[in-house]
């Protein structure tokens, strides 16, 4: 038998636990009949995921007696849009479902940002319950109460914050999650590690390899320090008007690469351990940071399989110019997350070429 | 020059202030800049609306410094929905507002409650300013943060709680409003003074039609005492999880007959006028309030010229069945909201039936 551990996210009235485990997925319904919830609860995942997971996450709902709805939307990025938002909408009308019902994210980020937004806005907002199934939704997006959907303008343009009552995770569930997304998941917990953990840091220098092996006991620690980072974060800057955005270490190279390759080439903790390897070298060469400090976060994304250069056909102007579309930009300058030490970062507002000033160079 | 009124409502970090003034419109730039907020603000208006004011409010808002992107949204409660949202992301975008935006409401209830909602899931959420033109806005839906739009499952089914920054009344756009507005505001207005304002109702006694003739003096008064009414509900219970419901009072039965006529027949301030005389008859009825207290409701409900009755057509068991539909609804009772005496109220747990009993009968 594995240990389990709860992290709470501490944000008054809006305060909720994260549970994580391993096997967990089938105690779920026992859970939620501690939460005070009305008796409908509307499950909503992905064919992939919801072939695994959708008829024991169901079953233990309707044993502790709450009447399931179980919808689907199809896998993948490109359906976290306002149709399928609408769609959903449909769906829980037709149900009959009313402002006493609550709604379960089963998938990962995806499912959750989509899924949450529903939440968010369906009756003005109903109880919202997380459980990710994706290594990146357990140790990142599952926390912290960001929901959205995409536009034609921009990924997450339209979106609320909306804190989940409850995160459920059970990390048994990333066995069948695809080798290549246990990768990039491993970006935002090196991410987290390097700008907050620098003991989750140490971990994982140790013991990266039987982590990505989804060792349960190693991953439910892991899990656990990455959620609890993430939870202090959050308890201090709910709607990231400042400090939260220091969880952008690596993003702001990570989004400009993922909008030039039209989020086609990488996954985005693939794209964002580019930005994390880049960041690291940024921050080195203004003098913030010891070559060391550089040189451990880059050789743990290498170890972990994970790129960690930007490819040579997109060094140049227009990567400037998509590092300065990025959204954290304010009077022109970019907020751009350095690394001081593991565990310690700063901020450094930099125009797009300031920040690419390194790039085409070599650490 | 006539005075000018201001009402908090005290919502911890969302404390935001009413201002009631007459010919204050050209003056909401400058106020704005007191703000923070950033360079550029949408203004969303209809074509109705707009004709009269946003000339004034744009100049106003240029003078100020600020970047104007005004936008329009067909007159009428048919364009409260998810089409017209999608329409308005879609601008906003095109304007490349990004999340230092600011986002103005100018005009009535259904110009509020879509563009709080487009304010309070642009970008996460930008920063909404009210500035209503109907009695009813000004007096009820600008005040308290609740935004939605329509799905034809339901109306405001779709929606969340945000309050805006500011309020900006300036009773002077009375003036241009269709007479029946102006009644069908009136409801608002001697439900808020039934249910809480005892002094409120007085005044209204005294002058019902001063205030209906707009004078201006008497008009800033009749407003700020109905804002500080909604202002002080809003503060005890701003997500409607139990209090905030008294607001309800009259619809329940108002609602019930909008739907049955399918919007059609009734301005929402008339339906409601006929459901708060149905309340105050079922009030008397159940034993719960004087028959003077019902009466006085009834008598100024007529002397605003709003109906009073339901009509025969529509007395029956779809009423009760109507009644039960709407959403206030737990364990199938209804929570109705009765009077006891001017100024005071209670919930009652019942069936439509129950609800319906007097129905058909005369007060």
């Amino acid at each position: 038998m594995t240990s389990s551990a709860t992290v709470m996210v501490k944000l008054g009235e809006r305060s909720y636990p994260i549970n994580i485990g391993a096997g967990t997925l089938d105690k779920i319904g026992a859970r939620l009949q501690e939460l005070k919830l009305g008796r409908r609860i509307a499950v909503i995942t992905n064919p992939v995921v919801g072939r695994f997971y959708r008829d024991s996450v169901a079953r233990s709902l309707k044993n502790a007696g709450f009447d399931v709805t179980l919808l689907e939307v199809p896998d993948g990025e490109e359906h976290k849009n306002l149709a399928w938002l609408a769609f959903l909408y449909d769906r829980l009308v037709d149900a009959r479902l009313d402002r006493d019902c609550a709604i379960i994210a089963l998938g990962g980020g995806v499912i959750g940002d989509l899924t949450g937004f529903t939440a968010a806005t369906f009756q003005r907002g109903v109880p919202f319950i997380q459980v990710p199934t994706t290594l990146l939704a357990q140790v990142d997006s599952s926390v912290g109460g960001k929901t959205a959907v995409n536009h034609p303008g921009g990924k997450n343009l339209i979106g609320a914050f909306h804190q989940p009552r409850l995160v459920w995770i059970d990390v048994a569930t990333l066995k069948t999650l695809p080798r290549r997304e246990v990768q990039a998941g491993m970006t935002e917990i090196i991410k987290h590690a390097a700008i907050l953990g620098p003991a989750l840091f140490d971990l994982l220098e140790e013991k990266l390899e039987a982590v990505m092996r989804l060792d349960e006991e190693l991953l439910i620690e892991v899990v656990r320090q990455n959620c609890a980072i993430k939870a202090a974060v959050v308890g201090e800057d709910e709607r990231e008007s400042g400090y939260r955005a220091v969880l952008n270490f690596g993003h702001t190279v990570g989004h400009a690469i993922e909008m030039l390759t039209e989020y086609r080439t990488y996954l985005h903790g693939e794209a964002v351990a580019i930005g994390v390897a880049f960041a690291a070298r940024l921050s080195h060469a203004r003098g913030l940071c010891a070559a060391s400090v550089r040189d451990r976060i880059i050789a743990l994304l290498e170890r972990a399989g994970l790129p960690t250069e930007i490819p040579a056909d997109l060094i140049g102007r227009h990567l400037a110019l998509a590092v300065e579309a990025d959204k954290k930009v304010s009077g022109g300058k970019v907020k751009f997350v350095c690394i001081e030490d593991i565990g310690r970062s700063r901020f450094e507002y930099l125009t797009g070429d300031e920040v690419l000033s390194i790039a085409g160079g070599t650490h």
